[in-house]
């Protein structure tokens, strides 16, 4: 499964270095941090939750499911309370593994076990770059993202779009977001979970893209959502339903409840797991409810609040372990799991570098299958920033590599080239460094390791200036993609009709097709 | 054993809040990226290297030494070969864990296992603040560093003389730096070794602090030095003459080949690993052939050339392996690892925080003993910043606090306090929260979690510049930890009396004391 494609190091400096297309599968154990014991402490405690207290989902449809199945419903009241048993016999039907394909099928990836997948930032409104610093994000700049993504093939997914389009209107854009991902990258990409229609009408674009037809879709899972629940236990309506079209059409939703400790979710790590577990489990519920055997994954975003301010925190201590404590749980289910990469930084600067190599440590250890928010995120998810996204691909890159096993047998042992070599002396025109020196080692996208007097000649120019030289760089490298023009025609049909459908009122015009 | 004593976050914002004083035990499994087959295979490799080809020792005693106990050596050619059983037998009296004493009892740390401990840089000639930029180090410098690492309670040793005060002479200068070290702060520091008179200079003025006789050291570890072997294949006679003095004495050398691969030691891992453990494994058997049962730490330094420039590179993908695979050798022979928190960048900027958090994890990971040169390294050791050591600082509490348990019982699982917010709610002010948010997350040193407003209003400083701020703030809150006068007045006549002799030329009189 694992291949192999890093591009050459090329000796011209301007021309970039980056790591070729790989799945990345880390082939040691998962760090477990909590014993089956504590585990199994959380699980109950979270099925006395949704037996007792319950969780409020504000879709009827949601709600009129859960009867179908048995669960408590007080339609008044919104809730709805599981005994134990329908839990656990409804969620044990959740695959542990499924591949999600990409319309160019080398980049096609894996969900579940040992397999890593990494995905850039999702769900910021601004965007921001040196040059032109903090700004509302618009379809132009994320065009540009999406050929970064391109350019950076540590990135198995685009993620669940890197920042909105403020300019254009916030009912439709979701179809120009959708367009500019499938024409700009030719990796997955997330569909907008706020409501079904944006949820189908990313189904609908992608059947296009695959020539399959919607009923196939059950059958190929083509693209996944993220859904947040609204913590603490409340569900509303627009990811409800979203949630539900996913579901009906097979294709795996991201289940991420919303804990932040102190705010969202008690102090504790263990509370704040309690509860998240809880509010998961009764997501999980839904979407078997709706299709057995419908792929899901379980998400976690638990990380602390400062309890001075109010003000989220990222990658620190209790994030990282609530991250690896909350990989068992999706274990524990035999479910696939996703975490992020994110930090509280207001800047690309040092404190965004630290906190992201913390959460990304924590999600390589944890086994996360989706790292989302695993590329240009920064000031706690508000701003998509395009040297962070340099820096991250570099953080990635290195961890990746960090992943692949040393080979041991008699060539790379090297007992006579160390006898060769006296002491005292070099290896760089040893016979066995000439064999295997040009691509031996990695090459950065953007380290600098050259001494202090070259780079200071140079300029002295810092690895966050740097970063927005590199991307600008791999803009300039560019090339889109090959698709086929009639697929992009029909994309664009389709993309025109929902915008006059959309304009005209009849929004959910999409749902009643083939349903 | 695990100490807690957090020091309590001041709402004042000019307080800096630190982590207070804690040994850090590694309560998971190490990280273990080779199986037994392969270190087998690399130890055997290694046995054949020692007993074909072998490594050269300038020092006569050292090769008298390995003589004495059945070694072959060339006197002329100043090479040593071991047969496989004299090297697995004589290594086999080394202690797998020992104490270190500290003036401060409570500052003593104890190496092997899953103890892990943070040690400052040691080696450079330059210093840098980013007011003051690059310069040679001075004896001012040095007192300020010790101040900031007496303050950074994370620090468990200080290192093995951060940089050197180039103003003084070079063949005394050391006692100034032991007496500053012993003076400025409390924790552990590392002898200087570089000749014998060097480490014995530093043993003396211990046995005054500690008010022991000299006789007494072998029972009572009190410092710990570095011998570098300048790989391939050789050691000066510098370091073995002060390494064989350190034993004699029963204090732990930390024995450190330095094989960058594709310079000093073969491109590949596997073979770099055969030559790092070949040439540890002959300094090893020195040590034990001194004293057996002389406490020694394994160090690793492998990491890569950039094979188009020749710099070394720091915290890369090969770094993390080599230190992984190294530790395990390290367990193999059941004798306690070093490993180090380097980087390669030219600024304390992004590059030098991931390549440091890179070589930090591996470290953590890999039940590192002794994390050398993990506060304030930059330019791979040329240069020790003091905004690097407080970017350290934080990262290393960050990851000292990810290794803390998750307290999962009764109250934390936090059922009837989740069932008391109502969904959409939030846990601000309820009592579950109340009786605990004051201490129970994280505080950081550095990191900002202001929002973009606040924070932009504030000067838009980045974490770099408020770490400046921040060594500051620490200086001006210094004091210095109590010491007898008694004990200065006696060290004071030491050094006086020891510089005297290295002036007329009797630098090794020290050595003709009690031997």
């Amino acid at each position: 499964m694992r291949r192999k494609s890093r591009k050459r190091a090329q000796r011209n400096p301007d021309t970039i270095s980056r790591l070729g297309w790989r799945r990345i599968v880390n082939p040691y154990p998962p760090l477990d941090i909590l014993s089956a014991d504590q585990i199994e402490a959380i699980h109950l405690a979270s099925l006395d939750v949704l037996r007792d207290a319950g969780v409020k989902f504000f879709s009827s449809r949601a709600r009129n499911i859960f009867q179908s199945i048995g669960a408590e419903v007080d339609h008044a009241e919104q809730m709805v309370r599981f005994d134990p048993a329908l839990v656990t016999n409804t969620i044990k039907t959740i695959p542990s593994r499924f591949q999600v394909n990409a319309r160019n099928s080398e980049r096609s990836v894996e969900f579940g076990g040992p397999n890593i997948n990494f995905a850039t930032v999702g769900g910021p409104s601004f965007v921001s770059d040196l040059d032109r610093g903090r700004r509302a994000g618009t379809l132009t700049d994320l065009k540009d993202f999406f050929k970064l993504v391109h350019q950076l093939e540590i990135f198995h997914s685009g993620g669940a779009s890197p920042f909105e389009p403020l300019e254009l209107p916030a009912e439709s854009r979701h179809l120009d977001k959708y367009l500019a991902a499938i024409t700009h990258h030719d990796r997955l990409w997330m569909a907008n979970m706020i409501g079904a229609y944006r949820a189908r009408d990313a189904l609908e674009m992608l059947t296009i893209v695959h020539g399959m037809t919607r009923e196939q879709l059950t059958e190929k899972p083509v693209t996944t959502g993220n859904i947040n629940i609204n913590s603490p236990r409340q569900v509303d309506e627009a990811m409800s339903d979203a949630m539900i079209e996913f579901a009906y059409w097979g294709q795996p939703v991201l289940v991420t409840p919303f804990t932040l400790l102190g705010a969202m979710a008690p102090t504790t790590m263990a509370g704040a797991l309690v509860q998240q577990n809880a509010e998961a489990l009764a997501c999980m519920v839904l979407i078997q409810a709706v299709r057995p055997r419908s792929p899901l994954i379980y998400g976690s975003f638990s990380s602390n609040v400062d309890m001075k301010t109010g003000s989220p925190a990222f990658g620190t201590p209790e994030y990282v372990r609530t991250t690896l404590a909350s990989a068992q749980l999706a274990r524990r289910y035999s479910v696939p799991f996703r975490s992020s990469g994110p930090n509280a930084s207001n800047a690309p600067d040092e404190q965004a570098t630290y906190e992201t190599c913390m959460s990304i440590w924590a999600a390589v250890m944890a086994h996360t299958n989706l790292l989302l928010h695993g590329g240009g995120w920064l000031e706690g998810g508000l701003v998509a920033s395009f040297e962070k996204l340099i820096i991250d691909a570099e953080i990635l890159q290195m961890m990746a590599l960090s992943l692949e096993p040393i080979t041991v047998n008699r060539e790379t042992l090297a007992v006579d080239a160390i006898a060769d070599v006296p002491p005292g002396g070099h290896f760089f025109g040893s016979a066995h460094t000439m064999e295997r020196y040009e691509d031996i080692f990695y090459t950065p996208l953007l380290s600098d390791w050259r001494n202090f007097e070259t780079w200071q000649d140079d300029g002295a120019v810092v690895a966050s200036q740097r970063a927005n030289k590199v991307w600008k760089s791999l803009l300039k490298e560019y090339t889109p993609p090959p698709i086929d023009q009639g697929i992009v025609e029909n994309l664009n049909e389709f993309v025109r009709r929902r915008k006059q459908e959309i304009e005209r009122g009849h929004v959910d015009a999409i749902l009643r097709v083939s349903r």
